[in-house]
């Protein structure tokens, strides 16, 4: 199917499975992952028959964080630099869980966490970009990153407050607690809870809810749209945005095609697609550059 | 009680009820609407009898969504607009139902949704700016605007990720969803169901609460104080802003009666209007222009 | 153990217990009291044994609201001023409860409210930029500034609407209900109910959890972040501050012992001190000032 070594990708029927696959290691993350996981979110959303990615784990785990190889070093960056060659920038050096989040961030097609097992440090935090959380019961979760005396990543900072509320936020990152995605769920972090065997079922007909009915310019239209919006200075601001859209989409083949089959009560056949159909104005606010 | 056609406005013992009326066509928003709601809001804030008002639906729907009589040229505003001779500019046509959702969201008075069936499309988002959601039991709801084509509207893509967290709205959005007001509860964009009779009392319940309890003006500064928080970059702007609004209202004839009257145990008679007595230095974020 | 009046602060074991003490009050909120909170709060800063600090209220309230000795004048800086002989600015006054919740916002240690009684008015507001709020069964609690002619204050236009979402920060706001800490807990304001004498072995147990496993600097940092990072205007804000933090507590001796204990399965004892070893780029966005 692929190149990847530390993930699977997988597309079939409209899906996306992109498999965190280093088992022998509970799917620990390293710089490898980083990279092909980027590089699967660059094929799923410029391949039109994807509508939805689903991110899991193989074996037992979901991913059990940072890969502690390097021990005590694992996140001395200047060491680790210095062991391949390469110039130590203080304030060049990025967050890799970060740079995922942030492509996660940028998605085209809605991506669903099916949490299969632990999902501990970075492990957890990279579910927070994406849109909805599954988990199987009893998984264990936790942002432990004070337990190892380093921060939240991962885009944390912004995304648990904005998930589950600031004051459970903090409390789960200033006790680092490990926790059961029973409590995960009990505090909205994690949709609803499955059997194993009912986990992957449950993340492919939520896919297939969004592959079966909805335009999927629509769709990532208004993706961006929620996300950006969370930022609003303004309600004026959404008012705008929705302003230039509902025209944009409006005139649309897939407008006239929704309305349309809607009132013939008949599925839909959008001809809008993600590669070639986004309107003006997107993309309306690039990401910003690492150094401003 | 007024000369309007898509909605009735009733005012009695302080409390507005603006009823969507177009019942043969399930209360379908439509341009008309759009105006005859944005009146109707001038007046209850021009009134100083009115202390809240609640927004319902004629008939067996509260508002199946935007009138799709244009059937596929619905939402195709270049070609309505040609319809009437009127020149289309691109950037300066404005989504009705924000429009709308910017006169609720300014409001002096609170603002009480009575969800008395189906509320989908602008049927749903425009119960997002209001204060409160009371809904029947069974009412279908839904953003269904992906399942259309089209893009979220009414200033959804602010208030709904505000209200149920950005992973149910990016969830009901995404999926363009037809739900229930029980799942509309739980995820917690209603705060409680009823059994058809019982709606509207439990809203006028509501809206007696604040009647017969608070200072009139209080109650308008303390609206916009939230709403606007919830944009502020940080807590001293809410420092800054709660301290001048201390100082003023803390030496005007509200505060000397509502803590006498506190003190002696008796119903409160406060002095101050909304139509005259609103303090400096409201309004202190005034709306910015659509075209900047 | 020390000069206070109005509270009480003990620091036993690595946790604070700072102590509404005006019983004979119901621990009104006086102008004493604000610059003792502020006092201790620089004090549990400042002391590197302390790991979290607790906030109760002695006798049978929390925190009966503002104290109302002067009745109809409360609330009228101008006069109260005037009394002292000190000049009276409009805009220079400042919110008494917003210098204390600014204050502990800036807290360097957790702040767990332990609610053990009536919390009313600024008793209520004063425990919304603590962390976690814990409380007894069938507490009354309210925002009643609408009830008494005032605003909301002590930052809960900020804090309220972001810790229970802003339809139900309203209601509360607007109709200045008094309700029960089952309401808080079901709305999601309070974390968890007990009865009164298990509130304080909770709070401590919470206080424990942070102070046995984690590193002092990592907690005060991820408060500051999570905090902070609620105002961002982009996740690439949270993707840059939490690089910077990565890089410089990844190379700590704290982030050493974190993984080499873990390894070792063992207890860590981390050697960074939050009076020392806070790192650059901290602080990184310093309170702005009241008058810009």
């Amino acid at each position: 199917m692929s190149n990847y070594e530390a993930i699977k990708l997988d597309i079939a029927n409209g899906v996306a499975t992109l498999t965190l696959h280093r088992p022998d290691r509970m799917n620990a993350f390293n710089e490898l992952m980083m990279h092909e996981m980027i590089a699967a979110f660059d094929v799923t959303d410029a391949d039109d028959s994807v509508r939805a990615v689903i991110v899991t784990g193989e074996g037992r785990a979901f991913c059990a964080g940072a890969d502690l190889a390097s021990a005590g070093d694992t996140f001395n960056y200047e060491k680790r630099l210095a062991g391949r060659g390469v110039e130590f920038e203080e304030d060049r050096v990025r967050d890799g869980g970060g740079r995922v989040g942030l492509r996660i961030y940028e998605s085209k097609k809605p991506v669903i966490a099916a949490i299969n097992g632990p999902a501990v440090g970075v492990g957890a935090t990279m579910t927070l970009p994406m849109d909805v959380r599954l988990a199987v019961e009893g998984a264990k979760m936790g942002f432990v990153f004070a337990k190892r005396g380093i921060v939240p990543e991962t885009l944390s900072s912004y995304f648990l407050p904005r998930l589950v509320g600031v004051s459970t936020a903090l409390e789960w990152v200033m006790t680092g607690r490990v926790f059961s995605s029973e409590e995960a769920k009990e505090r909205g972090l994690v949709r609803s809870l499955y059997k194993p065997d009912d986990l992957l079922p449950a993340a492919h007909a939520l896919a297939r809810e969004i592959a079966d009915n909805t335009s999927p310019v629509s769709v990532a239209l208004s993706r961006r749209m929620l996300l950006d919006m969370l930022d609003a200075s303004h309600p004026m601001e959404a008012h705008r945005l929705e302003s230039r859209l509902m025209v944009a989409r409006g005139r649309a083949g897939d407008a006239k095609e929704g309305v349309t089959s809607f009132l013939e009560k008949r599925v839909p056949a959008y001809p809008d697609k993600v590669s070639t159909d986004m309107p003006q104005p997107y993309p309306w606010r690039p990401t910003p550059a690492f150094k401003e």
